[in-house]
């Protein structure tokens, strides 16, 4: 890159010209999401996972709908305050996102990273406050149980059987106001992003996304350290989305072999959300909403209790539909990473 | 919007801090669209819609990746050159892009706006490369009549009729270079965003998508007149994506009632594309694709040759899927604007 891309750091990765702060989020969970290790932290706990609604999809648009409500209540700023609304979902043609914040009135940019989208629309949210485009944006994403089973495998009518590689899509939603202002109570700065390429290792089993997204991970992780100069130690904690506990183990494998030993500082918001022991999730949680409501809930109150200071979070996102896994072809996988850190 | 979002505009726009060039676009098309006005301004055109592929969903992608390779080819820029790429599609988990751009390598920023995508992309895509985020990135979008019906509709071998309100979804993908650099032959400049918001009438039919899109193009070029303090007699074309001829007669009335008469100015893609008495495509063509070929095969032939000096590109999106419209939703719309204009 030349200086004509004053911004650009690395082959893959910005440096933010201004620091974009978190300045306040929410999370909408369902039931089982609520019973789980962070139930008491979340903004707010479906009492079952209809949230009202007559559909699934309904419930998964009215998650969006609460997050960004809650979240701009917090931040005490209303919807026209908002410049754009980031936002999208796993359902095809986006569905949730359309018809869960289109009464804001927020001109919408609608993106779409499979599981990874929470990390994209932190992305692009934070380098449009960062160029002087906006001085608030809001970021959302969603994904729901039902919803996802529907449109990726079967009914839950079906009552089809997993294995246990398999996540569970988590029904939840988190919503981030990200501004140039951090406002009375900010959570978190975003100072750093690094984006991800698609990588394919050539696996198809859709109940086994964890090794099929890993190598993603493994790829902006490393590619991250290599753009920024820095290696594991410079970070209390390197969260990726819903590689699950099968997913993980070969995350650490590939990014040794590149060198890097990620073992002591690796979360995963899938393998936090549930209780392995007691709740069936088998491999651990996943979806859009996974990282999302992980994020809000449970890093950005380490980040304000200073028990971290900076960490990269990487949601992974796998890219398959029901029409490409029934045509016979691969899960490629992609991640973006977001450099986040507390304020000091 | 205070002095802290400098490059904002009025309520949803952005004036980018520098000029972004289109430095170089490529087009690609189904044989349907080769036969029709504009055949011979396109790129490539395919013997028939298979592309060499075993199904369509594969075909969309083979014309991602054609367009994508002939733009970069004709910009005389390799896809290690390209910081980013802003793509997408109109298929479930946007698939055709998934599968059409990976082998590129190309860090991926997946947007999803329907049919106005082609719009969104080259917002997003012209913000990052005023920004100094990147020197150069390529936007792409497409659309294939056959995947398209299956996805939304019936698929083809069903054989159903279709009403006279009807658009024929295009197949074709465009893809742009945007670049800080004009290189050699650089076909016109990004000067402006308007990005617009959802807009929903409550109209529910998929086989007549104009009016339901209507209200959004008018919203978003309502807001582009007033954000931007300039009237109709600014641009020498307005041009929306796929509105069609029923949909181009809604937009007309719904901007006079605003006090804005762009009746001697505008232009649909999707009735440029196809000629309406030999080819039984009803209202006109639609789809990701028809904004997207028809603004490099013939609206930047038309700045380039100096016809016209500036134009409001404005694809236009219907946001449903076959969910939601077995579910008994509306279809909303949503329109995003671009300002590109010659190079003096």
């Amino acid at each position: 890159m030349s200086q004509n891309a004053v911004n650009s750091l690395g082959l893959q990765s910005v440096r933010l010209p201004v620091p974009v702060y978190i300045r306040n989020s929410a999370s909408v969970v369902g039931k089982k999401e609520g019973d789980g290790p962070l139930g008491l932290l979340f903004d707010m706990v479906g009492e079952d996972d209809m949230f009202g609604c007559e559909s699934w999809e309904d419930a998964e648009s009215s998650l969006q709908k609460d997050a960004v409500y809650l979240a701009l209540g917090k931040a005490k700023l209303k919807p026209e305050d908002m410049k754009y609304i980031f936002a999208g979902d796993l359902l095809g043609q986006s569905i949730a996102t359309s018809f869960g914040i289109m009464n804001f009135g927020i001109p919408l940019l609608g993106v779409y990273g499979a599981c990874s989208t929470c990390g994209e629309s932190l992305s692009l949210g934070a380098m449009a406050v960062a160029a002087g485009y906006a001085e608030n944006v809001v970021c959302v994403t969603s994904s729901h149980f039902a919803s996802a089973e529907k449109e990726f495998r079967f009914p839950l009518a079906y009552g089809n059987q997993r294995p246990l590689s398999a996540t569970w899509t988590v029904t939840g939603s988190g919503a981030f106001v990200l501004s140039t202002q951090m406002g009375e109570q900010p959570r978190a700065v975003i100072t750093g992003i690094t984006t991800g390429k698609i990588v394919d290792y050539g696996l198809k089993d859709s109940m086994n996304m964890g090794p099929c997204m890993a190598p993603a991970a493994a790829s902006t992780i490393a590619q991250h350290f290599a753009d920024w100069n820095r290696k594991p130690e410079d970070y209390d904690k390197i969260i990726t989305g819903d590689l699950g506990s099968v997913g993980q183990k070969v995350l650490i494998d590939l990014l040794r072999d590149k060198g890097y030993d990620i073992s002591e500082k690796h979360m995963d918001c899938g393998m936090e959300i549930y209780d392995p022991e007691s709740q069936d999730t088998h491999a651990g949680g996943s979806g859009c909403g996974c990282s999302a409501v992980t994020l809000s809930a449970y890093i950005l109150k380490n980040l304000e209790q200073k028990n971290w200071n900076r960490v990269l979070f990487v949601p992974t996102g796998a890219l398959l539909s029901k029409t490409s896994f029934n045509e016979g072809q691969t899960v490629p996988g992609i991640a973006h990473g977001v450099v986040i850190e507390s304020i000091s």
